[in-house]
């Protein structure tokens, strides 16, 4: 019997799964175990796999089957719609960018890193201006091509690569609410947590305790040890796939809960791929729905369960076991401070909670206008300093502590920021309908029982994989469009708690 | 300017060889870091690059270029030259395989290995027989097209797999010349060690300092540590490619020469892919010569290097470091003793360097009459134990002693144990010609400069690659067609030497 165009298009996918698995595997070994000498033959292996992809998706031999499945779309189950969508939307990504493009902006991404290094040792960005200028442009063409193949603005379609359908419009009203009330709030908590101070933690503590702390608090969490590892690395990521997720984190000797913070954040993205649609595992519509997603899952467990009460009342006992923790400092509420702790610094990377949308939205606006044109590559510290007063209180005191603190840009990633407040929102709003609709919550985290947790999340969040876009999935999960008042709420009392 | 076909197959080649790569990280982790759980995920990765590898290979354009660039051979220098032939070598072995074949003898040899462990608690090959039976007759079919297509005898072709141009022509009068020796060579040794009792090593000792002898000497050898990696796995291995080598050993607590010889035995496999053609590192001339060539730099370096006085008296100290060695048991001689034991035993895994020939002579003769159809797979538990009686001197008490001790025929593995002698022989016939080359061997090797060593290595066998097929290659390294005497001479002299 014949195989339908549906099912060889399945077929072509499941490929296409295997080498991104390959792909996956390969990046986890070379950040935690490849010898440092062989990054170059890495390098091979990585563009060879990623070209198979790229050449998979852009066959004429795909396209000519999505037309011929579209054709008889009405055979197709829901799911197999869905999946037919998705296809689609990668083939489409992929379609519309020419190999010259690709190769061009390859160049010039690996030059402005090289001077993005070089401009941060000098401590001036007019250093490496006009290499960014140069990204810049490049990238300009290539949000023109996509925007154009995908019938979006240039900035959306770059928005679309990692978080399919938030577009601006829908992010503009949801940033503008939140950034109105951000700057107020974040020094309403500074002035309250100013008369509260907290004790602060001593000691040293071995990898292999902290080691051991984090895979009994992920254990508990759900994370399947027997398909799954925690290992150390520079950068604390999750790679892999469900069926073989790979977690890292980096330990501190001096700070035992920078890396427990890390690797639990790291299993809240852990556990949305463990929760993905199993039957739909090696089909685009059972993948993550796009980064803002992913991040409102790291989030939603980070902030929203881990840095709380009654989380801390359940890690009590088992920072005592593994660390040894006794005395004031180690007492329930001062380690909520402690974790809770608002942070008034113009770097991204010391930001908490609160402040750290902040730095998103900042970082959301410059892009706009460097990807409009509005804003010159050569004016970009200048508008950082101004918008970084204005947003965060304060003004960096150098390039390094402004514009030049990620490089990012630099490696041609616009389009990336804003999904990490999305994320936050969405992590939120999903917190508020949560805690309502499941009983006894605090009570049942605070003895350690993430049965009912993580069920909502696998009915509501997890198990939608790529079927809906994720507006119709918050919808569907909290009753309500996606909003920034739920965040603000969450905001307020969290930090402006009466203590 | 338009490419010429040649350099558009070294284009394709050099593809192929990064999925080689990939494929041998992908193989590395699942061995020693994988989760357990993650082998089903594992399996469809791996699965997906070995068709992008055979389809490769097999396709049309692939064979077209052949053609062409055969036509302007003239044109080509003596190495591009000889990567032609190899790449015709490798496509031929890949086109000459229907995918139904394949996919048969994947199913049968997944039964018969299922039932070889099975017939393996039972104790009786009977239960295992008829299922061999299918894995042997279709590995005739397979044999008679690969011989069709290569232009070979059925069972020339599967040793063609293994050890290109190592033909029953040339291994059957090697083998003879040693059989006719070894019985009672194996015997004379024998007779002679059981009066040179050696005292036993006392003690258990960490991985962790197993692993810190290991890695010094494995530096001092010449191991690239910036560029490879020592870890553990249930069995010992080499794996990855030039430019990111991974050798695993097994460490055991109570015997501390075990682990350091799996390593020091992979590190000889290790150091030949280190010394392969730097130049032609991602094309088939730039790789190894085959499975023969690749025991014999193995068994070079554990069998001649490693046990012998001079690399003892260079081992001592580091011995006394980390393992705390002292008293009689850890002198020179006492080790020497200890490492060149014969072991009369019917189990192959058992075997030293002397009594390892004659295991592989065994199979080689059973093997040969199984593809020819002269012994029937029923009948081979019989036809083992006579072999084992008259071949090693002992006869086994049951099956799984006799033809159930390896599965590799289950799996489908014809014309690779010959490999192994072939690889003693050679390692034997090189380690003469060294000698005489090298002024002052043992007295370097004993001061642990290991550079003359690897340099006459490096220059007539490792640098080589594939340009030349073994027999040449063993010819120009020593002046002497490959022989079984120098082996008879080196065994005499070690085995028989009157102390």
């Amino acid at each position: 019997m014949a195989t339908s165009p549906y099912q060889q298009l399945e077929d072509e996918f499941r490929r296409l799964h295997a080498f991104r698995g390959a792909l996956a595997i390969l990046r986890w070994d070379a950040a935690v175990v490849m010898p440092r000498g062989s990054a170059d033959v890495r390098g091979e292996q990585l563009a060879a796999l990623e070209t198979e992809c790229h050449a998979i998706l852009t066959s004429p031999k795909v396209s000519r089957l999505i037309e011929r499945a579209q054709a008889s779309v009405g055979s197709l189950e829901d799911w197999q719609v869905a999946n037919l969508r998705e296809m689609r939307r990668q083939r489409d990504h992929s379609l519309a960018m020419p190999n010259a493009l690709i190769s061009r902006l390859a160049k010039a991404t690996a030059r402005a890193e090289v001077h993005w290094a070089e401009a941060r040792r000098t401590r001036r960005y007019a250093d490496v201006a006009p290499h960014l200028a140069e990204v810049v442009a490049l990238t300009r063409d290539r949000a023109s091509l996509l925007g154009h193949h995908l019938g979006l603005d240039p900035y959306d379609a770059l928005l679309d690569e990692f978080s399919p359908g938030m577009l601006t419009s829908a992010i503009d009203p949801l940033f503008k609410t939140l950034g109105r009330r951000l700057p107020a709030l974040v020094q309403e908590s500074l002035t309250l947590q100013a008369t509260m101070p907290a004790l602060p933690i001593e000691g040293k503590f071995s990898s292999s305790r902290q080691r051991a702390l984090c895979v009994e608090a992920m254990k508990a969490l759900g994370f399947p040890f027997e398909r799954g590892r925690l290992d150390e690395s520079e950068d604390s990521f999750t790679e892999g796939i469900t069926g073989d997720l790979r977690v890292t984190t980096h330990f501190e000797a001096a700070d035992p809960f920078q890396g427990l913070l890390a690797a639990l954040h790291e299993t809240g993205h852990a556990l949305y791929q463990l929760g993905l649609p199993l039957e739909w595992r090696d089909q685009p519509v059972g993948r993550s729905r796009g980064l803002a997603l992913e991040e409102s899952q790291s989030l939603l467990l980070e902030m929203c369960v881990v840095r709380s009460r009654p989380f801390l009342t359940y890690l009590r006992p088992m920072l005592e076991r593994h660390l040894g923790a006794a005395g004031p400092a180690w007492e329930v509420e001062n380690l909520y401070r402690l974790f809770t702790r608002v942070h008034a610094s113009p770097l991204r990377i010391d930001a908490d909670e609160l402040t750290y949308l902040s730095h998103v939205l900042l970082r959301y606006d410059l892009e706009q206008q460097l990807i409009s044109g509005q804003l010159a590559a050569v004016d970009l510290a200048d508008a950082w300093n101004a918008a970084a007063e204005s947003r965060l209180g304060v003004r960096p005191q150098d390039d390094v502590d402004g514009c030049l603190q990620d490089d990012h840009w630099a490696g041609g990633q616009f389009g990336y920021f804003p999904a990490h407040a999305l994320g936050g929102l969405i992590a939120m709003q999903l917190w508020e309908a949560l805690r309502n609709d499941v009983e006894d919550l605090d009570a049942a985290i605070a003895r350690g029982d993430f049965s009912a947790l993580n069920g909502w999340l696998r009915t509501n969040v997890h198990g939608v994989g790529a079927r809906s876009n994720v507006q119709d999935l918050v919808k569907d999960a909290t009753g309500h469009a996606l909003s920034a008042l739920p965040a603000l709420r969450y905001l307020e009392a969290k930090y402006l708690e009466p203590r």
